[in-house]
């Protein structure tokens, strides 16, 4: 199965559903739906590899307070640790209410209001986004910690990233979980390892990265640091959800797999993160010049020979395939919105390839646009990002205990309630990291989503109103046969050809009166065409056209329109160039589809075009 | 009229001919078109703001050696002044030979062969891009040397100027060489106020810019460094063309008029050229950090007060008006070429407003990118700027010298030997400016230059073949009446609506057989989609194309392929929403255009559109 459609949050369906047909003949058995293994590799990896920038984010926000309060990175680990544990148990719930799976939008649209469903997406979106430019610049930092030549051009590293991604997410490629275990092994692994040895060891075997020099505090050890390193921190937390917005892609029985999926991630994410924060601890990491505090932990355990190497490629090959999951969610997630005349059709629109293009394409551009912007540092992006996903982790919790008050069943009070604290946790967690990252970049929520919200609103409500003008669902008038007394077939003509002949013909073909006729733009060119015509004596006088302000399409409309103010059932036939290789097709066609569109706009007629191919 | 076209450098026309039409009927009258002056100020502002970046090049090459070396500025500067006075005499040839305009592309066409044509075409593109790019970094780093906050900002600076530019020229707006007098007296006024006042004075009124500390020579002062500065100066000689390509737009006597301002033209720059050359020598200009050389002269001799801001203000609006001058030339350019068919014909496309804005778009692209790559440094564009236009200067001699010879008039030896030797010395400053810059990205040109002669040669090809196939020029068969017995008109319906009824109704007046179809995509919708047909009866049956892949494209092109291969004629009717305000065009219409496009690429249907307007 397609491994970005797996990873989806939102699509209720099976993924396989969405793939390509072939595929999905191969893939009807349950045999090849995810292990709780499997949904690891699948699923997970958005969550696991946010261990490379999450303790990094902690130490920078304890910095500004000196090289001391770094120390503080071990509890406030383990409190995020704490709401892991919550959000682990809440997803559990998740996953047994919800089997077919859908993401905070969908579990809005059901069980709580159309403005909280507007909110849950546009969270979403802003979630998506983030997602690739935060995996993107975490993974380049990762490559410029282990080749510092690349530490110079960490923007061109991830803008090459995401035209890759972008590139290969446009053309569709398969791909099977099994292809991401091996990373996902090696990731883990190294991880792990680095944890473990680094434990063992008293002091680290190497050093690398630049000396920034003595750490001088800007500000004294407040409340307010702390729990600005714990808004950072939180980014660790993102991802947490997929496996629940995917719970279709698993084998049966789904619920139990899916539930055994959620809680072993969030065993590995509560390990990597509290033995990394131990880590960090320990060795009295602090930010160094060109390299990334997990490179300095994995430095300081394994050295600097080819283990190092391997974990640090195999933690920037993760988190690159981790933006990559975006590329899979977002774009369902714009087909779900064009579906509820959210956003225009064209989202919910396939190509021949079972690609939503609209929607890989806006992902790849919203992503460079603002790696450009933050120069492609993460931690510039970290303040927005944790939000919109604290945003989904509240809104599916509070629509659990809607669930729960509604069905009722025999100890649905205890349900509620956990959920509910949950639901209280994530929003007190969303409110703080909202609040200790607002002047640091989080204000832009404030324009972007209620931007988004109003847009989803707006388009909504224009395909209403165009379904009301088109008589959708409605009963319309019945068409009357014989209307017209006289029909008539206007072919334009610029140049004697092929193209003539073929549009003269299927005029002839049509039946009716048929009217050439040529605009005089240019009267050395008007007479040449009328001797050619004379020569060709095609059986049908070509009708010159005056211009006086030399305009085809103004001329050619006037002329139509005044044919149909005198009752007659207008069609205007149009040859059109037709390339046999498609990527011709901009060399030719400047005038008809200007004139059609025109045409269409403005006059009642119909247009009707006839091809004419060339290789 | 518009200033844009006023500037065009090849439009063989009299560029009122391609102003707006309701413009050009103000305009008929000789008396808007240019006076010498009046030229200076529509012509001549590309060719006379380049001091504002050309003695600088000089000085920043010639640093290289020590600051010591920067005493050759002047003796550089005067050879570049002998240069200009050869390609001064020689355009006054040119304007007298070519009265009617063209530049380099046009002169090579008429008078050399097609590959030097094509050579002219390719430079001109590459000056084009350039002009913009090296007028909007210069003009930026002069913004930043009177307003400092910005200098750290100058890529920022400089893309804003290029989107305002860009969607200046999009919306095309009429300019006269009025409006342009201003910004450029104001500028002249001001160089002579920085070189009279700066050669009174013994030592500089103030300093700014901070200090780069000693200046280390980094290579011994040779040849190399003293042709590389020349090379680096020569900057300043381009656009010292522009008035020869323009001479129609010049009052009677055109041709006397537009000579005299070649002259002015040719004085003003070398007064400045050697004034401001003649300073930096005087008081020992070297770079400083976050100013230009200009601002510095400027900052020497009018003090920090408000001559100097108004001073480098006018620089830098002179320097944006100038990068302008490129977007009335290169879309004129990509036009003559689309008139070849070299390019791309859609580059020949005016909109309603005289605009061609696929070639304004083209521009706005290609400087975008550029600046991004070079992070608006004007220095790392210079290497490739001046080879181009001297690519352009020698090919016009050439076409001269081939001139005077095939006319034999009276003294065309002299004349040939004048333009000979001014086409080898242009022709040696070119290869000495390749030969210099090459590691410095001049090697980029022998990429870019034959690659767009091979983009050329292939379309003119490919427009051949075509033209070929479709019997343009040739005598088509004639078109047979009556060849069908049987006519169908078939209307794919997705919903009963009024675009449905639409659809039938023009359908029915087109005559013959009439047949619904409508696609099993999904088998609950369509046997909603039979009831509501039922319920509506509109007199035509609708048939139930089976989809065992639901394919709706797939499946449409079938069944019309059955049809035609029955002998029989189709037309497939499609209904278009069209929404009043065209923005709103891309909510609409997903598979309509699709549907569309695969009948015309893979069936003999004529496909005929019927209008479905909306609010």
């Amino acid at each position: 199965m397609t491994r970005a459609r797996a990873q989806t949050r939102h699509e209720p369906q099976p993924p396989v559903a969405i793939a390509d047909r072939r595929l999905r003949r191969h893939l009807r058995g349950d045999s090849h739906r995810l292990s709780a293994v499997g949904g690891l590799a699948a699923l997970a990896l958005d969550a696991l590899s946010s261990v490379a920038y999450g303790p990094e984010a902690i130490v920078l926000a304890l910095v500004s307070a000196g090289a001391v309060a770094v120390r503080w990175t071990l509890p406030i680990s383990a409190t995020i640790a704490v709401l892991l544990l919550v959000l682990v148990i809440s997803y559990r719930q998740v996953i047994a209410v919800h089997p077919d799976g859908g993401g905070a939008y969908a579990v809005a649209k059901k069980d709580l209001s159309r403005g909280v469903s507007l909110l849950a997406a546009a969270s979403l979106i802003v979630d998506y986004v983030l997602t690739v430019a935060v995996s993107l610049a975490a993974g380049a930092a990762s490559l410029g910690s282990v080749f510092p030549v690349l530490s110079h051009h960490l923007l061109a590293v991830t803008m090459a990233g995401l035209a890759a991604l972008t590139i290969i997410n446009l053309i569709g490629i398969a791909e099977s979980a099994k292809v991401l275990m091996g990373p996902t092994v090696l990731f883990i692994t190294g991880i792990v390892a680095i944890i473990v040895v680094g434990l063992i060891r008293p002091h680290p075997v190497a050093t690398i990265g630049s000396d920034l020099g003595s750490i001088h505090p800007t500000e004294a050890l407040s409340l307010v640091v702390i729990l600005k390193a714990f808004a950072a921190g939180c980014s660790s937390l993102t991802g947490v959800e997929a496996i629940a917005n995917a719970v279709p892609a698993f084998r049966t029985p789904r619920v139990k797999r899916a539930q055994r999926c959620e809680v072993a991630l969030g065993v590995l994410l509560g390990v990597m993160l509290i033995g990394l924060s131990a880590q960090i601890r320990l060795h009295h990491v602090v930010p160094r010049g060109g390299v990334t505090v997990l490179a300095q932990l994995s430095a300081g355990a394994l050295g600097t020979g080819w283990p190092f190497y391997v974990t640090n490629l195999s933690v920037a090959l993760v988190l690159a395939l981790a933006a990559n999951t975006s590329f899979g969610g977002l774009p369902v997630l714009l087909q779900l919105l064009a579906k509820d005349h959210r956003m225009p059709h064209l989202f919910a629109l396939r190509s021949e390839r079972p690609v939503f293009r609209y929607g890989v394409a806006t992902l790849g551009v919203l992503a460079g646009a603002l790696l450009f912007v933050v120069d492609a540092r993460t931690h510039r992006l970290l303040p927005l990002y944790a939000i919109g996903v604290f945003i989904g982790f509240t809104i599916s919790q509070i629509g659990l205990v809607r669930h729960w008050r509604q069905q009722q069943h025999r100890g649905w009070l205890g349900k509620a309630v956990l959920n509910g604290s949950g639901a209280a946790m994530t929003a007190v967690a969303a409110v703080i990291l909202f609040a200790s990252k607002f002047s640091e970049g989080a204000w832009l929520l404030l324009l972007i989503v209620p931007a988004l919200m109003l847009l989803f609103d707006r388009t909504e409500r224009y395909y209403h109103r165009v379904g009301f003008q088109l008589g959708l669902g409605q009963v319309p008038a019945k068409p009357v046969p014989g209307r017209y007394s006289h029909a008539i077939v206007i072919v334009p003509v610029v140049a004697v050809s092929h193209a003539a002949e073929l549009a003269l013909q299927a005029a002839m073909d049509l039946g009716g009166e048929l009217v050439a006729v040529a605009v005089d733009i240019d009267p050395a060119a008007t007479q040449r065409l009328c001797e050619q015509w004379k020569q060709w004596d095609p059986g049908v006088a070509l009708k010159v056209l005056p211009s006086p302000h030399r305009n085809l399409i103004e001329t050619t409309v006037g002329f139509v329109e005044t044919q149909t103010d005198q009752g007659r059932h207008v069609t205007v036939l149009l040859a059109r160039v037709e390339p046999r290789r498609r990527r011709y097709q901009f060399l030719h066609n400047q005038r008809g589809p200007i004139l059609a569109a025109a045409l269409r706009a403005r006059t009642d007629a119909v247009v009707a075009t006839v091809a004419a191919r060339v290789d």
